[in-house]
């Protein structure tokens, strides 16, 4: 078997191992298969590119740009996953653990692409947060932004999941337009490099973007400065050395972490034996415990399960986990394949005998267990391994020590609070979940614990075939965790795009607030239409373009006629003396959805035109009672616009309802969709 | 005149100065007036009482609890500011700089008091964002919440705003529901204690929730843990030496900074001498230089002026800072008192001597100015200083040289980008100024550096009588900036407040999160109300109690009837050929608002009751359209219960519309207001 050169990708350029190269080996054989490092690698040539190539280049796209660049790539890895299932399996990982990696790695990318359309605007700058009003007239306003770094993004990436782990950071980072140099841990840095070939051969993305090193980093971190970000993702141990590098401290270099995590699995004191949410329990441990084998930083490494089912517990996931077949995982019946590499099972070995200074191991032997179709002498196999803890109270290496591998401990708690102390013994977790039918039960290990943990995954009956697993960090939401787990929050939708921005708080006059965001806030100087907005098409339409309508004057016939014909007939409207004894109203008004009405009536333009459907509303107001004898008036700005598709875009409208002493009456933005 | 001697506050008991004090002199005599500071502190059983007595008990009161609590903090603090003006004096600050200092404070604890009660719930759970489907049919869904911390926060504070510097701090910490314990820098750490002082004899806190260090912190930052946050202000250097402490980076201990900060303000290309704009800038560089005697984080530094203006901005400028009358604070004719100590003048004076080695000095000579009433040698005194450096590109230390005192350098630009590139110089800043009437120069200018600031502040003749000034930190926005700044958030609204919580991604079934979250969520279990809800009061109504109406049919009359009252004639409502053209449209159909109008027929209870009014509505979205034919009914449930005063509170309901074959019309959240 040849060894296969691993290069980096280095200011445009791949770079071969030389000098300082390490071998790689095979999860399952032992032999060497591959090689990477390079200590010439030119550091500062790749920081230089990224700044002053890629940086520049991705700040031109807008977010939907950007977006749609991460759907493009999606669809390319997609398309060449059977390569990347192909090399990952000398990782020891099983195909339904490349499943987790590769195509949750492709789904992470699809959803931060999604989550751009939507949830960004097709622009440069993300506007955070609402309007603050900051003076008494509103000539002076606030508004958060948030706009790309100017920096480079350095990814330091685990060795579990070669691709999702480098997608996982890669996708908010792009979308926020900022460029990133990957490395990933060597032992399994041959998948990565394959997937960086396979997004740059495609050409989707601009120079610069992504660089990729093999092997170290060399000096890098010693040159990063106040606009580079490090998000790292490995051992505390690691993560404290790094994080303490001078250069990082002394120019407020983000530095976010992802390190060990002793996460809880709580069984509720409602799931006894022969509910739904036992079974559940069993089948979550048992799939935490044996998925990757256990190298998943999300891994359930304590089991705390009410005192009186510590025992069944016991059993039924040592009946359980005696079915999970250990082998080689390229063959269909294996369940579970091999650690990284033999120095990680020797890692694992070596916690697993201090986590038994404090509790019996009663399920699985590492010196006496069956392997298929590979040598348990050379690969690095090991055996799922359960231990038992009596004393969890006194006890302190069991939750302490992270055996990153197939290993879990079991201890029983006396009631709920009893099990919340102990969850929170983790000092800092990336996710605990409770398995209960109980909302009671959830809501009181949430406020007992939710401020050590990350993620909170609640199970039950109800939800079950829909869960997505203990486990599983989600693009939507935040993966990371608080102390132990380093501190740090990736993802979690927008959030996870705002770490690789600046927040920036802008004070101006409407005016200023509207060039800025494109978005037109009031007070604004109004564009008169040059003819009316319904007739102009979603590409024609400016923000601020303005239409002033008549007035009509609201009678109490108006008001009477519409109660009957709605059957909304609500004592306010209808009823003089009960409307004076409400402290809102002079007496009688009129409805607010008549208020509503009147105002399309007053606005729309009737012909077929541009304006393909009123969509939404949101931010309704009112703000002043309309009594019969007033008027109102409407004014219909157009606040912003988003593209939705290739043939039509939404146009968010402000609408100000007035009476006839120009007092508001009620606000709020409409929604439309408009042909381009 | 007798020394002061200035107690700590520790675990409930007032301690006077001991071994190990330090000598506090007056700003403006020299003299010694008062001590502080004790070796013998108790500083493990102040986090304890802290964490265990302090926390516990702010962590039982929901957020409107604790907002109100910061109301009646700032409404006491109010009413015996005179105290506190009293003894600020001798910090070398004016009656203005105590309003910047003690009435700037106390509005902040007011902001953060309305905010609590307006954006957050009367609840122990802080719902962050929106819910996420992460499943098929809804049956698992996500939602970020954030709950307190369950440690202590650290406040270490400047000397330069002795209460807004603990108060911007602690009214986000006790909001969240953590304890605090306030060191502020021993030079002018008497002001803060009687603020303590005043705070703690109101009874208005809980036990623990605050505690005072006067002098040094001992080694308490070496005692924290995961649950703990230390915000700092002041030195970069001091910073750099906490930041590093061994237990703050292995417990991933919060440690937001706040320091060092090259502040800049530019002057727009448009703004030549005779505009409204530069007569602007010179009265807030100017006021920057001044206000407190320049000793504010925020305070100009550089000031960017287009080269051809450079000479008439140091000629106005000059002619303003020459009116600057320096002295005794207690004078009401004195405009600038002293520096805070004569250790900092002579700081300031070796910081400008390094600014002089790239640019030369064209206002001001500390050797010789003008004190009134007081002894110039005695009192830390300076004149306002200004400096011009000719060649900003090549110059070094004025962009990294902070002189914490009435000290600004100004700089020519050749053109907007030009400016751009001096302003980033500052290598990170807490706030940056344009002022300029052209929107086009505020957003290249914010897109340009936007990612160098926390705060980018623009005036014009527009803005200027409502502008809040350049230097001031509101609690709306937030304040810190990245880099050389210190890389730290504070305040920003809800956005500080989260600092002091941990964030948590929860997953589970509709049942679970409404629980947790104390919000109906779709998909929860439905409650059958006892009677009409609109007959229940406030406290009656349960989330999830639901009333599902009878359905009714929406005819062509219905549709034709409504578009001639209201005359919203759009053609997908009355023209079926057009509307078939629509991509959105089988053919014509019902209005939206007649829809919603139709619907609060369906679901009002007409009599007079509980519901006063209907305040406003949120998130409308039109699903399907509704043909002639069809049927509407509406289901009308509980989600989210607000008190807003004593008599009455806003009930948040989800409306959902539904047609014949059950297919979701339209789906919005409705807000009444309901009495107790």
């Amino acid at each position: 078997m040849s060894i296969q050169p691993i290069s980096s990708f280095a200011a445009g350029e791949w770079i071969a191992p030389g000098a300082g190269a390490r071998a790689i080996a095979s999860a399952i054989t032992g032999e060497v298969i591959a090689s990477a490092g390079n200590n010439a690698l030119d550091v500062q040539a790749m920081l230089d590119h990224a700044r002053e190539v890629g940086g520049p280049a991705l700040r031109a796209l807008t977010f939907h740009d950007r977006a749609r660049m991460l759907k493009a790539l999606g669809q390319h890895l997609n398309a060449n996953k059977q390569a990347l299932y192909d090399i990952s399996f000398d990782t020891g990982a099983t195909q339904s653990d490349h499943m987790i990696d590769i195509d949750g790695g492709v789904g992470t990318l699809f959803v931060f692409a999604s989550k751009g359309r939507r949830e960004m605007p097709d622009d440069h700058v993300y506007l955070d947060g609402e309007l603050e009003q900051l003076g008494r007239t509103g000539a002076f306003m606030g508004q958060h932004i948030c706009t790309p770094l100017h920096g480079v993004a350095v990814h330091i990436n685990a060795f579990n999941f070669p691709v999702w782990g480098m997608l996982e950071k890669l996708a908010p980072t792009l979308l926020a337009g900022v460029p990133a140099i990957v490395k990933p841990a060597t032992n399994s840095c041959y998948v990565t490099e394959l997937a960086v070939k396979l997004m740059l051969d495609s050409g989707i993305l601009p120079e610069g973007a992504l660089q990729f090193v093999a092997g170290g980093l060399g000096d890098m971190l010693d040159r990063l400065g106040m606009q580079d970000v490090v998000s790292f993702t490995g051992s505390a141990e690691t993560a404290g050395m790094l994080r303490s590098n001078k250069t990082i401290l002394e120019n407020s270099v983000r530095f976010v972490a992802e390190q060990d995590s002793l996460n809880a699995s709580i069984l509720g004191p409602d799931a006894l034996p022969g509910t739904p949410e036992f079974d559940l329990f069993i089948k979550e441990v048992s799939r935490e415990m044996t998925a990757k084998a256990g190298q998943k930083c999300t891994a359930i490494r304590r089991i705390i399960a009410p005192e009186p089912q510590v025992q069944a517990v016991i059993e039924a996931l040592s009946a359980r986990l005696a079915k999970t077949v250990i082998g080689d995982p390229r063959l269909e019946g294996t369940r579970m394949g091999a650690l990284v590499s033999n120095q990680q099972k020797q890692d694992v070995l070596a916690k697993a005998a201090i986590i038994a200074t404090e509790a019996e191991r009663v399920f699985g032997d590492p010196e006496n267990f069956e392997v298929v179709g590979a040598d348990a002498d050379k690969g690095a196999f090991l055996p799922p391994m359960l231990f038992h803890c009596a004393d969890p109270d006194r006890a302190e290496r069991v939750h302490d020590t992270e055996a990153f591998g197939p290993v879990s401990t079991i201890m029983g708690y006396r009631d709920l609070n009893h099990a919340v102390e102990i969850a929170k013994r983790g000092q800092g977790s990336l996710v605990a979940s409770v398995i209960t039918h109980d909302p009671a039960v959830a809501r009181q290990v949430v406020l007992g614990a939710g401020a050590y943990h990350g993620r909170i995954y609640i199970n039950d009956r109800d939800s079950m075939n829909e869960a997505t697993g203990h486990g599983s960090p989600l693009p939507h939401l935040v993966h990371g965790g608080p102390g132990r787990a380093g501190g740090g929050e990736e993802m979690g939708g927008v959030r996870g795009v705002k770490h690789y921005m600046q927040r920036t708080a802008i004070q101006g006059s409407p005016d200023m607030l509207s060039a800025i965001g494109n978005r037109w806030v009031p007070g604004a100087t109004e564009i008169a239409a040059p003819a009316h907005p319904f007739t102009r098409t979603f590409n024609e339409l400016r923000i601020g373009e303005t239409l002033h309508s008549a007035p009509r004057v609201v009678t109490l016939d108006d008001i009477e006629h519409f109660a009957a014909f709605t059957g909304d007939t609500f004592y306010a409207h209808m009823d003089d003396a009960a409307a004076k004894r409400n402290p809102f109203f002079p007496g009688r008004v009129a409805h607010g959805y008549l208020l509503l009405s009147f105002a399309a009536g007053l606005f729309v333009e009737p012909n077929e035109g541009p304006v393909l459907a009123n969509t939404g509303l949101d931010n309704l107001r009112f703000m002043k009672p309309v009594s019969a004898g007033d008027s109102i008036k409407v004014r219909l700005t157009v606040k912003h616009k988003t593209p939705r598709n290739d043939d039509y875009g939404e146009v968010r409208w402000h609408v100000t309802l007035s009476n006839q002493d120009d007092e508001k009456v009620a606000e709020y933005e409409l929604l439309t969709m408009n042909a381009f």
